[in-house]
């Protein structure tokens, strides 16, 4: 990779990293890693915190990334989710081995990222004063909108979006959908399912409400899972396989990797069966589950999907 | 339609209508449609505003609707669908033509609704001095309660529930349930899936968690659904028709428009198979998937389905 | 019961009790149920509140709790939805009956519960002097971490956990997750459905995106869904049946009560078909539609699912 070098406000407990905001990102001419503090007189020459008041429990911080390697320290583990949320990197194009083990569990709160028992204790206090003081989530993963608003994007609900989540242009995420962290869309696409971490979608493809994408993290399935082009994705069904462009899943139907699918030709006699893993990735198919027969069927897509224009055009 | 009068607060972006919160509607006297600012002599008089400071980014107008015309400014769309929400009109009765056009992609923050760039700035200014900024949503539509709250109705998460949407009295939104604009309940009933636009459900009826109605805004379906009275939709099943009263669809089934129904009389002998299509709007149907032969089966539904009432009476 | 005394702090609208904040819980050695207001005096006094500010609409409440009856009161009901959380009691273990008559609906917001037309007073004044006020939930039940923050346990979007829900160490809820009161998890679980009131899953078990248990509060079944260890219920799966240990059912199934499943032995002979309803509780069990037959097809389960460990031991 090319050197990065990155500007972050992080915020600090005692001497713990809880998270970093990246503010600035370009070019390094460092060739190593590396992780340092800004003094005062250096960050308050920069142009982005000229003015700004800097909290006491946040530092200024100047991180060098050269090598891409397993994630071993906060800083970098925000760093990298940054980079693919900024899109300067797709989803499965960076080093995130170990984020897990990094990243601890806060509570991420109305008065900032915090320790669990820190938050416990600012609850009792909240109660007793009437303040108000809200957690909005516990968890390694902070939302995206917390540190960035990707350009011509909608998320209805900013709580379903990770930070780490690649987002293009014309990309509409509905309330019932979901974009895991190193995971997304190429752009214009509508969501209104989950795409789970590894998951990514190419242009004009719809994810219908409440579909699942088979994710590797959980559940025990290790297909990484794609979408093609202008694919639809019906409402209620589900892809353990990759699709290439082109192509529906009816609404409702879960296509696993094992499931058995009958091809048929254009004038519905049968052609075999195979199962759905031999068929990841083809362009131009239909699957269905006959309603009639109960076989899940596959065949050539003859009708085209496209998104609606005016759901994406103006975001 | 009769001319409506109604009295709002705008914030405003310079000249720029960014939202409007309507505070007083009534009957105009006025033909046509027009919108005005208040100067402050005219809304300190108001008895609603009466007492109460009026920030720097705000404005007091008076709109007028009287011809219900294709949707051409900001504060005639926050118009319509605050009448919507009002209860004044149900889905589908006004004219929303052009809303996605007319609206801005906005940041609805704890500041307010701004736009993106504006939201980024603030981002990196609450991260460095750690007050307190929140973005709940990147939209073109806020939610629901931002403006009103509808008598005897339960949302257990208001992201979930879009200005416009039509809550009857005695309707509870659950967690996993959503209702879009334009969209929305007769109530009681009980709602746990997805109210896509221009879908109502009438009173009794109860869309189970996760339950899909088809929308004609993406994915390519054409047919507005509508769910009768005293109906079921089962959790996680979906329909791409719509249902009569007393219907029940089997938790798990996906009824789209195309799908074949397998008709039977009591004794389950087969009468004949038909397209879902042609069953829309027909009551005392009961649809399931026959769990050995795999076909879509459709009967008479010889139970009665009711809303428990401890769940809607008081709400 | 052992008789059990807790201190809270009481939001009060006049003498309406709107909700308990239970800050301190311990034996009592009162055998009746009480509930008692301390004056300043005596809970100035108090470890947990010295140096606390409390404000004029909170009042410090004692209750004793030696009898599990029926729920009459306010603070009664907020007590037992503690206990539940606390894992003082499991789901099922307490008396829960006239909570959904006992709890009003209230507007929980960023000033705390109140009544929805306060709230809708609240929302004026806030659009007018552009003030930030936020409804967070217009509901019966508050979430969880407005009360509790349960330790070695992740929540990527706290509106979906209501208070009364049970979660055991290691269980990570994700965005598509939802827990209701009185139900939960042994821990450590995956949650990415929905736990409905009364479910209760094992240690080890997995329910997948969007997966739905049955509950028995509305759409009319009557069978209590419980999930062994070490199962795994699908992605946009469902049961209305429980589950024994080592289960799975296919990611797509929908198993209700009444399905017919027919067992399959290990060289897939057909060996008989029964109600779902009758397999309920059993271990070792595999559901799958059979994707050329239709048939929904029972064996048994010769593969071990198992938690990614990565997710949930470092919570």
């Amino acid at each position: 990779m090319k050197p990065i070098k990155a500007l972050g406000i992080a915020t600090m407990l005692n001497e713990k990293v809880l998270d970093v905001f990246y503010f600035q990102i370009s070019e390094s001419d460092q060739n190593k890693n590396s992780i340092t503090k800004l003094d005062e007189d250096a960050y308050s020459k920069l142009a982005d915190l000229k003015d700004l008041k800097i909290a006491e429990n946040k530092e200024i911080i100047e991180v060098n990334l050269a090598e891409d390697k397993k994630i071993e320290d906060v800083p970098t583990a925000f760093l990298k989710l940054h980079l693919i949320s900024l899109k300067q990197f797709k989803p499965n194009e960076l080093n995130l081995d170990n984020i897990f083990n990094v990243l601890e569990t806060l509570a991420w709160t109305s008065k900032g990222p915090m320790m669990l028992n820190d938050a416990q204790k600012e609850l009792l206090v909240s109660k007793a004063n009437g303040s108000n003081f809200k957690i909005n989530s516990v968890d390694k993963f902070p939302p995206l909108t917390d540190y960035i608003i990707p350009e011509k994007v909608r998320i209805a609900d900013t709580a379903r979006v990770r930070l780490g989540a690649y987002l293009g242009e014309g990309t509409t995420v509905m309330h019932a959908g979901f974009v895991n962290f190193n995971a997304g869309t190429e752009g214009p696409n509508m969501i209104e399912g989950r795409v789970s971490s590894k998951v990514f979608l190419s242009k004009g493809s719809d994810l219908g409400g409440g579909a699942s994408t088979m994710g590797t993290l959980s559940g025990g399935n290790d297909q990484v899972v794609s979408i093609g082009e202008n694919s639809l994705v019906g409402a209620n069904s589900g892809v353990g396989i990759s699709l290439g462009a082109n192509c529906i899943v009816e609404a409702g139907l879960y296509l696993t990797a094992g499931s058995k699918v009958t091809l048929l030709d254009d004038e519905n006699n049968e052609l075999k069966t195979l199962k759905a893993l031999e068929l990841s990735g083809v362009s131009n198919m239909l699957f269905l589950r006959d309603s009639v027969s109960g076989k899940i069927i596959g065949k050539a897509n003859n009708t085209n999907f496209s998104l609606n224009e005016i759901l994406h055009v103006n975001n």
